[in-house]
């Protein structure tokens, strides 16, 4: 059973994150179910994916060529770096439309319970970064979770000798947020962040 | 944008059912995040699923053989023929453990609102499968739907010259079911069909 072509692709669909065992499967039966055009273009789309993409040299996000399109573009404010955990990242503060600077992706955030330590985090290339493109202010916009917020104090900490500014974006309701729904760690964050009127 | 690597597997990811715009880029990055290996390994089952994978010659259930495992397997009773609509629910039978007999698979239901008609339904190689293996009975498996019951009362028509005995699975509440919670339809067919006690 577990050698032919269909029980194969429903094990390895189910090494998917959020597919299970049954969600692999009515993939699988979808796919056998559809034109064969299609099985091909997805089969292809994936084996080619890593060969394909590669890190931008400056920033580590994903890219097809030696520079992101957004390290290339010359109107972006080069003195404005803003560093998240993951490629994907950037693409939500692009669709905010208020970021004009450029990124650096960490691809990893600190864990030490899973094992990743600062040495994982790789900041040698954010360090001469700065250096060389003069960069004014790091806005740190790793997640307002545990990993995240013990990078962004390491980044800050590690920052400290090269005299950039170094920011961290707000923590607070969301958009839309109601205070009686608000878990206490973000209520108090909220106050503590408050600001004047 | 939507010509990079990226982009082409979250559109092609996206046409998956159940995975929209956002689940498709979550699995796209979640790829790249992961080995190489990986996404080749799920891209060659991808493209190879449909050369790899073809119908039994007597029952048209998916296998890499001339005959599926149910149509190569001597001790089935080939006398009993489950007919279901699609390959996967030959799986959910043969896990209820309760069935011995050889299965027919339609690929296909009527449904004349999405111009499925009865030459659709290819029923001419059960009509020789029915004569040739001389079939005692066709259990008409089909779902509970108003297709599949479309379908069951159109295959009873047609296989009534074969003077086969042509059953239904039974309709009624499922296992665990409360009566209160039941819809009319589901409790009109469990009083309709109850049997003696």
């Amino acid at each position: 059973m577990a050698n032919d072509a269909i029980s194969q692709l429903i094990q390895l669909f189910a090494r998917l994150p959020g597919i299970g065992e049954r969600s692999a499967a009515r993939l699988t039966y979808h796919v056998l179910g559809n034109s064969p055009e299609y099985a091909h273009a997805l089969g292809t789309a994936l084996s080619d994916l890593h060969s394909r993409v590669r890190r931008c040299r400056l920033c580590r996000n994903y890219t097809e060529n030696e520079l992101c399109k957004h390290c290339s573009d010359p109107k972006r404010d080069t003195s404005l770096l803003c560093v998240v955990a993951r490629p994907q990242e950037t693409e939500a503060i692009e669709r905010s439309g208020h970021f004009r600077g450029r990124y650096h992706v960490l691809h990893a955030l600190l864990s030490p319970l899973d094992g990743v330590g600062p040495e994982a985090l790789d900041i040698a290339p954010l360090l001469v970064r700065i250096h060389e493109e003069q960069v004014r202010e790091v806005i740190v916009a790793t997640p307002l979770s545990v990993e995240g917020e013990a990078t962004a104090l390491f980044l800050a900490q590690e920052l400290k000798p090269s005299a950039v500014r170094v920011t961290r974006i707000a923590s607070g309701l969301p958009h839309g947020g109601e205070l009686e729904y608000t878990d206490q760690v973000t209520l108090t964050r909220a106050l503590d962040g408050r600001r004047e009127l």
